[in-house]
């Protein structure tokens, strides 16, 4: 369809969302978060729907991973693709819907993407008589823990269903609500966890004389880790090194025999992400030999997931018809961003794929931010995983509307 | 009693141990080590033990502590105690008795200390023609978490049973089987716990700038805090502050909000005690101020004990019998430790006492040991608290006979 | 003049460049390095050069600076700028023509600048009769030290000379000499001096606890810095924070009043320049409460210069002349360098200007650097104020026809 | 002599002592402070004075020193020693007298030293008939530095001059004026200089991703340091690692090559040495391995002195006449300092010695400093090699009046 028959119809489709239906059911999912690989209600609650909208489903694709699908007629297969998992955080949005399971929380806005993938789907069912072609509408475990998308293709989920032409995802994001930035290439970084073991010799805190501490050793490493990103990256590479969690020992009094560093790497190209890995063994292992380490640290590679590189050509042709829906100034190139998404692979490395962000911040959280410019606001308000993300629900219909065009747009 | 007759007279009473009763008495507490105030199983343990000696009985003093009194006509009230708590220290020696509870271990020898109470209880009611006076047994709980002592005293201990006038206990340590170091005065260090609380900003990993890192920011704490040692503290002064446990974070991508240090101190005078406290607070505060950190740390005080200061008169006593006991070489001035005990709080700040040591490494471990001379040995075995901690036992019934020689002394 | 008939003029006017002319003054000028605004030996071979082709020349303007003018009939007025000074760097190359004057070294390329503008000189002179116009030759001092543009405009360059319409200046970098990168806008950094003064307290170096110490405060806000780009700027701004000098105490034993680090910041944005001077000022003082300094810590900005951002359409006339002259292959967009200078200064900021890169590394030097692609050869090549770098001699009749040609380009 | 006579006849001699004369040499000496083995006016001064009281003297001992002698029938010879040598410190004290030399002080007392030693010469010349026996007066110069003690030594003092039967020494110390602290065994540490250098690899400030930063890594160098006190040493060791001197780098936008770092230990065993020795070579090549440096750490030990440790008898003698002199409440053991000295190398080995303090804060200065107990107060007012440190001038007398009546106790 070209965009601007994909843009009419979809306002057309969209004109009668069933928005306060939309809206609780998003507050259900939002109380009810669940961790990666369990998200067996948010499954099920998505699987209603699908069914409810006449799409014939399966559950329990790479554990906990949803599809349904809706033939009809001629044209090419269309994936929409939302993830479903929630993170280990501590709510503190103060929300009167807030998660009720104690340190979990829907702080990526993964919620808002299957109320979105459940709106689009009753929409575009509601409305088949203004396409053809094949919806294949998927819900993935597992974005954040990593694995969700390879575990539901290595479950067959091509094998079970057709295998698509093409793949839609979007994704919410800080900014004042009612923007759509799209790349027409990379926008979203490759991501590398990375796990180091200090071993040293515990013994009596009052003794540290007879031991090799693997606190004090693990705090120098952090302390240290921070120039991989200051002294050994070209300023104009973007790179990001965290430490997300550190965990050493079980009392004050006991100096412990490990201590554990768990961090995470962004990187936009191969040669960056190799001089990253180098540096932190060279740190660890420095770092060890300076403490007298009686054994060598390990340095594990973790969860990896590819740069999320969209295609050119079909990101334009979705980009096109989110300006007609919108309006042009709603569409910009935001450059690529820090984070890091397995969406990619449900692409199989080949098919192509447009992946595109919708800001979500509330009108009245961001006038209240301090800042001089957009940028400065952007980083003021609370950004995803942050225990007070909270999206702001007029985004609950434009985010049906990006999909249903951008399908339209790649349908018959 | 005098130090001759008491020597000889204990020499007497312990003549026909039950040792290989003993050792199985001790393999099975190292066997199924208990938490503070955990230590149901041990209490019962010992109260099977003391009732058998003919000892009169109390379960549940302090929560899970242990009485046992024994009148003997007149005299004065001696009162023995052992400490009875473990771990949280996976244990690591590979002994055929090695802790069956995963990340629990006897590490600081308790479990000797319980076997050597129930000995000496058998040994002095078997011979109770030999004295006179009233014994008051005590097996304490949570002396590692500390409190088990001040439990004990507030659950009314010696509203139950006659307040003693004079405490003796001993301690197992690092150090070639076969000596008992004695210090007529300060023999062991006060202890105080401090808990630091920092508050960052949490946010997504890949958008530092977002953020304020408290991973970071506790890192650089604690290597900021090895200056309060290093620089701080008159160098004669015998001060330690450990970093026993530092968590932050949950996962490799998140930034947490929160990052929480947990430290002792290890002190010899108040005054070292309060330049220690007060440039850990001004570190905290000036790491988190570094940091941008959008609120002041929280430096908490947690448990304390005050120092082990032994009555000069008592323990010139009972170091005379122990040397007639052991032979004039095994009995020297060892100079205070940096370790820390509630024992003290047994004396209610004015009681006299005896707190002396028992050095109990094995012969083939403390000659492998590397090291010049006796202080490098010390340094390299195992030391209480490590996963590698194991008393010889060699040492049950030594230190049964000092047990009783030292309460012989004190009886009539 | 157009690009082709300025390439096919300057390639006429360059044929038969005197090289080992050129070249011995090169040498000369490698051995003889002098540091910002002492640069008068190295002001009094230019002028030579100068006059000796025919231009109106003055010295010491902004103290160390030369002037050449040449007045031929009608046109703009263009200015070609080479800056002079040397680097107290100690010269490591082990050439043949190193640096006589211990210490000091032309690590950045200076002479080589001077170099081709005297060769510039000669040949526009001598082919005065292909071009009509006013040229503007400046030898400007302290383009190190910062201030020397500015010095030559305060001393009244453009009263006593026409002001420029354009301006055209070139610096010497690290590549495979051949290569002219351009950009038609922010081709270099503004960078910012900043100068932090740590007030402790002196004393005995045996006797720590009666000070504090500035050394070990300075070590740690060196450490503490490298989390101003790791983890407070947005990995996708390009910044950089160098400490390029730390100095404090005079004897190993005694613990010196003061610490001072002098540190530089490369900045392509004024929002991040302030947050990082922000960032400074904060660790600064947390460092030094951290420490317990008597007195808060000085943080003094230094010197600055502004980005250096071309004119688009003049930098487009002169990449396209110099495509004509070195081949299409050899001019590229190379991005921002994160390098500062203060070419900019000479235009007031009003006047347009085109600034490009010439290589130079010797292609022996190139091929045998370890590496993968360009930018990893590009990183393990000696850079601009290494002690080993040395740029080809092969440049030096190149980078006169990039002079004669961007010149002819804005002439007419 | 008996310590009754001694104490007796020094009390006659120096009854009429020439304060006001004493004092205008000290204040002469302290405006003209001379660094170690440069002490040409200091030694002409002394030397001036000691011919005067009639001693035969000589200069040049060891580059810079002076002796002098005076033969006075049968009986021991005692050897009395000052030492002469100034600091790289700035004055800071405001005094009238103050230094004329910009950043060099008589930080250490040595100008009182020199001032003592004098008006003993003459006290103890004019008062030759109450004596008998040989009395060897030394000016040592390079104590701060080392090396002193040794060069005079080396340079044949005991060829040129008697081989002394015991040797004086004397040392200003913060402390309330008045008091005369005495050690009958160790008094003094053992001292070390270490010195680090660093190897990096030098570039541009603006692309640290070329370069191994040498200033970074120092810094962590220094960091990581504090460890070895805190961490690896005993807590009742008394031990000290002071870096003093820092310093690398020339400018602010240069990453250099190098950086080098120059510290100093106290010790009180040969063991605690080596540990921290091994410690500092450990982590220094622990860091530069983490940095990425392409050489080791060059880690070279520097100057040295031996612990100061008094011949008991001798000093029980010396301690027991003070006493007398100053009454019985001005001496005390202060137990051993961490300060150093080669005064010790003066005796070979193997000849006996004594050395005691002598308090010297202005009772002003002392009353209004901070502290609730002696320690506290010790460790607000100045210390040695402070900037401040200001001896009272009323300790001019008394120190004459130490080594007078320390000498009698030693001669006939």
């Amino acid at each position: 369809m070209t965009s601007s028959a994909a843009a009419r119809t979809a306002l057309e489709l969209t004109a009668d969302l069933p928005v306060p239906d939309l809206e609780d059911f998003y507050r259900d999912l939002h109380r009810h978060p669940e961790l990666s690989f369990q998200e067996h209600r948010t499954a099920a609650r998505l699987v209603e729907r699908l069914e409810a909208a006449g799409f014939e489903t399966a559950e329990g694709i790479g554990r906990t991973g949803v599809a349904g699908l809706l033939r009809n007629g001629d044209g090419p297969t269309v994936l929409l693709r939302a993830d479903m998992d929630a993170l280990p955080v501590e709510e503190r949005t103060g929300l009167p819907y807030a998660s009720k399971t104690p340190g979990v929380m829907h702080a990526c806005g993964h919620d808002l993407h299957v109320t979105w993938l459940a709106g689009a789907a009753k929409a575009l069912a509601d409305g088949r008589d203004a396409w053809s072609g094949t919806l294949l509408l998927v819900g993935q475990p597992a974005e954040e823990a990593g694995g969700g998308a390879a575990a539901m293709v290595g479950d067959g989920l091509y094998d079970r269903f057709p295998r698509p032409d093409v793949l839609l995802g979007q994704h919410a994001v800080p900014g004042p609500a009612g923007l759509y930035p799209h790349v027409p290439g990379l926008i979203m970084s490759a991501t590398t966890d990375v796990e180091i073991v200090v071993h040293g010799r515990g013994g009596h805190g009052s003794r540290p004389e007879t031991t090799v501490d693997p606190v004090v050793t693990a705090a120098y490493i952090v302390t240290r880790l921070q120039t991989v990103v200051s002294r050994e990256i070209r300023p104009r590479e973007s790179a990001v090194l965290t430490v997300g969690r550190i965990e050493a020992g079980t009392a004050p009094n006991i100096i412990p025999s490990t201590a554990r560093i768990s961090l995470n790497l962004r990187t936009q190209s191969e040669a960056v992400r190799e001089r990253m890995i180098a540096a932190i063994r060279r740190i660890a292992q420095g770092e060890c030999h300076a403490a007298g380490c009686p054994r060598e640290p390990e340095v594990t590679l973790g969860g990896s997931f590819p740069a999320t590189v969209n295609d050119p050509e079909t990101d334009h042709r979705i980009a096109a018809v989110h300006r007609e829906v919108f309006g042009t100034d709603t569409v910009f190139d935001s450059g690529p961003a820090m984070a890091s998404e397995d969406f990619s692979k449900l692409a199989l490395g080949e098919l192509p794929y447009s992946y595109w962000f919708v800001t979500c911040t509330p009108a009245t959280t961001w006038d209240a931010a301090p800042g001089a410019d957009l940028l400065e606001k952007f980083d003021a308000v609370p950004s995803n995983h942050s225990p007070h993300f909270a999206p702001d629900l007029s985004t609950v219909a434009p985010g049906v509307r990006t999909l249903v065009s951008g399908a339209l747009a790649m349908l018959g």
